[in-house]
């Protein structure tokens, strides 16, 4: 099947590559996307095939909207890769994770015994949370067109750019979850150590602050291997600062880690891994790149109050034994308390919220968060380009410049006669020649100062606000439900304690939404901050190099 | 016919333009020379036609050594470039200025009468002119096919491109101007305020050094007009020191002048004039690089012991009378004192010269001047594409990093309650994105200062430079020719006296390119490096204000 893609962007390939200048708006045929590197091939309308970033263009097919099921095997470029291209097998659907989960390296890899060890009791489990997850039926009466449809619209707004927004294999589809909660028919109680509060602060609702702050490193990974060294992996060193206990773990380890915390939180966008397509040009940078982002990562789940405390990321934080790993492994994947169900873990104010009040702040956070997901991927965007500029045409210019200027002086060098002054002029002209190679070799270094890091925080945000839409939506459709049902109660075919029951739920599940979004508000104010100081300051003090460069360079004239 | 070019550079075409990539190397077929501003069209092997810029290339055809002769008419883009485009006609061969003397212009635009007014006479010294130009006789025995291969070899190993090396319409070809001088036939009486002396200084033999030094302004051009403004031309004003009286002259007058510079002076290179190529983008902009060039032009000229004091150029520069102008003109245009015949005026120092030592000197010369030509072309085209650079990509890429860092604050301020510092953050971030697109507007008008400047500057010395290789060739011509008059001496086919005659002149001849070598030598040693100095503080400054920029960004981050 023929796949055409549009760019987003202009990108200018290198003369004399096998890149591809496109041109924003254009259209491509897709013919391949194992190139691997975050490069896509395509040919345009004049014919000519070439590579072009695949984060630079959108597919125009219709199964865009879901592209990690159509994605094609991982690319294989080197083990570290290999290792990495899980990530899209784990993100198919059911029925493509359950045919491939013998072969797919995840269980010969990490936990080999697992499904066999559970037996049939398990898998019961595992069925049972299937039953729980069909399409909810919809109340009597209830118009379950308008209801699918007023929740698309929200969701499909985003379109296929919204990364998080998938299926995955055991949560039920985010949009139906949580039924039992709303309707007061899930009645479980909940420990005390696993209560979460919201309270009223100077801003609004929020999530109890972080009682005990931490924070956890991710070091340079390292290859480990297993089978007496037949197989390879990357390994990422984690070190919670509560214990200083070092755990190792591999990219797989995150991704199940990540499909646990996308089941659970259907109110919380969970921040994004890693991406395959990481631009860099050695398998060092990329492993590097991957790291970063998995700080990152790491760094936003160890200052939320909510996800920093969740069991299953404890577990993953902690767990060093081989046995207490896998009972935290199949108790997490046996929670019931999933999507909406969390609620039941939550306490809230007593207050009734004006649904009025809470319609404006979600209307208003829709809006900023469709404005704020194009910015965040243009800044991301941005980052990519500028790293190739820097790297590629930046650097090559300087030192063009540079040889002119080199080229100049072996030139005159060759009239010199014993006048020690022309000398001193060719050695200058030479000097600065070198001066200008030297800044080439700065351009191509300084991205990872600047642009690279500036890129994985964005990458960053590109998830969480990639995540809002569902979780907007996801709370929409509470909201459609509760008033179904205060019209099923004001046609008598619901009971005004059930009602009353269902208000309540709506509230705490309005309250969730408000504390995250303030929650998200404050964490990126003082972020973003941080970030674009950081940015600035590392921008100044290359184009100071330069400069200093240039008037080293300028004193040689005037001896 | 098809004109096949090969790329000399990379260069990378601007997307969603009319531009084309080109890689070095690739050889494109020739579409349209026609585009103007410097620009050709082509089309590569894949089929793509595009406009490159027309230095980034060179011609394949046999016809590239002569490319002024089969240049096409040239482009009309506006009234300055018409008025320009005389210089192609006047660069053609004698045939070619004949038939078109009387419709290109040049009668027209300035000295409508020049011809009628001399009347036969003067057509009759015209062609006495041209029957001392018919090719040099061999003398008996000599062996001409050598002869002339050998000086071939000198001047075409430097090829096409150099820009000076052409026939002019009066001058006999400079190859065998000057046997008459050098044989000792040509005996005339120079007045003393014609004599030029060559002297010995500490660095070896120079021209005397000038009296009285001056300079000359290339002020900005004017519009003019005549017949009652139903042709305009542009003009420029030239005020020499000395006296501070402004004249007007035309880019026609300019390319008189140095049609006679170069008949005259056949071992001195004449600095060039603007090309038609000047890269820029506006008219404005045109104007001003081709008046910078005229300085640059005009600068060499004063600082030329010889030329600054010649007649033809002291004519130019001073005279304000249209009848002593006319009068002046003709005088030039019947100046038997052309090539080496010019050599007749000089005054050197009695001591014979080593010819071994001459040999060494110049084959040095040409060794350097051989690279040199290599690396001011290099210099020259980079300084036109960076220029390219910083005015597009560079400009481009800085103002979408400011779009991302803007757009990111919009999208900021739509979830902007009432908190302050947020709001702070917003505008900052908004400042920066301005500061970024500010930063792509200095890229935009930086080349003014430094690629342009320092591009023209080499303009002038890939004229000089190239302008050598012909030099040496007419002094190596006038060495085999004294070779072959020795030898006739020894088969007694030459008087002694004569002989002595041919070596006392042909050392005459050497003496002159030593102090024109010494000339060059010195003047290059000043002047490139104050070309370097300005370079470098115009690139200096340049990041400076970069650094402030971003400085003061980054302080709006801080309240």
């Amino acid at each position: 099947m023929t796949t055409q893609v549009q760019a987003l962007y202009d990108f200018t390939g290198e003369p004399g590559t096998t890149e591809m200048s496109i041109t924003c708006g254009e259209i491509l045929t897709l013919l391949n996307t194992e190139i691997g590197e975050g490069w896509w091939e395509g040919r345009n309308a004049k014919g000519e095939t070439g590579l072009f970033p695949a984060a630079y263009v959108r597919k125009l097919t219709p199964e865009d909207s879901v592209p990690t099921k159509m994605a094609p095997a991982a690319p294989r470029y080197d083990q570290a890769a290999d290792d990495w291209s899980d990530q899209q097998f784990s993100a198919g659907d059911n029925n493509y994770q359950r045919t491939t989960s013998n072969d797919d390296g995840w269980d010969d890899d990490w936990d080999d015994d697992t499904y066999s060890e559970i037996g049939p009791g398990a898998q019961q489990q595992t069925k049972a949370n299937f039953s729980q997850q069909q399409p909810l039926t919809p109340l009597p009466g209830m118009p379950i067109n308008d209801y699918n449809h007023h929740i698309d619209d929200t969701a499909s707004n985003f379109g296929s750019s919204v990364g998080t927004v998938r299926k995955n294999k055991f949560a039920p589809s985010s949009k139906v979850s949580g039924e039992s909660y709303l309707l007061g028919t899930l009645n479980v109680e909940v420990p005390d150590h696993e209560k979460v509060y919201i309270i009223q602060d100077e801003d609004g609702y929020a999530w109890s602050p972080i009682a005990q702050p931490y924070s956890v490193t991710v070091a340079s990974p390292k290859k480990e291997s297993k089978f007496k060294g037949i197989k390879s992996f990357i390994a990422y060193q984690l070190t919670p600062s509560f214990n200083n206990i070092q755990v190792s773990r591999r990219y797989k380890h995150f991704d199940w880690l990540h499909e646990r915390l996308q089941e659970k939180f259907s109110l919380i966008p969970i921040p994004p891994l890693p991406d395959k397509q990481i631009s860099g040009r050695y398998d060092e940078q990329l492993i590097e790149r991957r790291r970063v982002q998995l700080q990152e990562f790491v760094d936003w789940m160890c200052k939320h109050p909510v996800l920093s405390k969740c069991e299953v990321w404890q577990h993953f934080l902690t767990c060093t034994d081989e046995k207490r790993w896998k009972a935290g492994k199949r108790q997490a994947e046996r929670d019931n308390l999933l999507g909406l169900n969390y609620c039941i873990s939550l306490v809230v104010p007593e207050k009734a919220l004006l649904q009025s009040q809470v319609d404006h702040i979600t209307e208003q956070c829709y809006t900023f968060i469709s404005s704020m997901d194009t910015s965040v991927k243009s800044v991301t965007n941005m980052c990519i380009a500028q790293t190739k500029r820097f790297q590629g045409p930046y650097k090559s210019d300087c030192q063009k410049i540079g040889e002119a200027f080199y080229n100049l002086g072996n030139a005159l060098s060759l009239d010199e006669g014993t006048i020690v002054s022309t000398s001193k002029l060719t050695s200058a002209i030479k000097m600065t020649g070198g001066a200008y190679i030297e800044i080439g070799r700065m351009y191509e270094e300084q991205p990872k100062y600047d642009f690279e890091p500036l890129g994985d925080k964005f990458h960053l945000y590109k998830g969480i606000v990639g995540g809002f839409p569902e979780v907007l939506a996801n709370h929409k459709g509470a909201v459609q439900k509760k008033r179904e049902c205060e019209r099923l109660t004001a046609e008598h075919k619901m009971e005004i304690a059930q009602l009353n029951e269902v208000l309540r739920r709506t509230d705490v599940i309005s309250y969730a939404l408000l504390a995250e979004i303030n929650h998200f508000k404050s964490e990126r104010t003082i972020d973003l901050k941080a970030t674009m100081q950081k940015f600035l300051r590392q921008q100044i003090n290359f184009y100071k190099r330069v400069v200093d460069k240039l008037e080293n360079t300028l004193q040689h004239y005037d001896n």
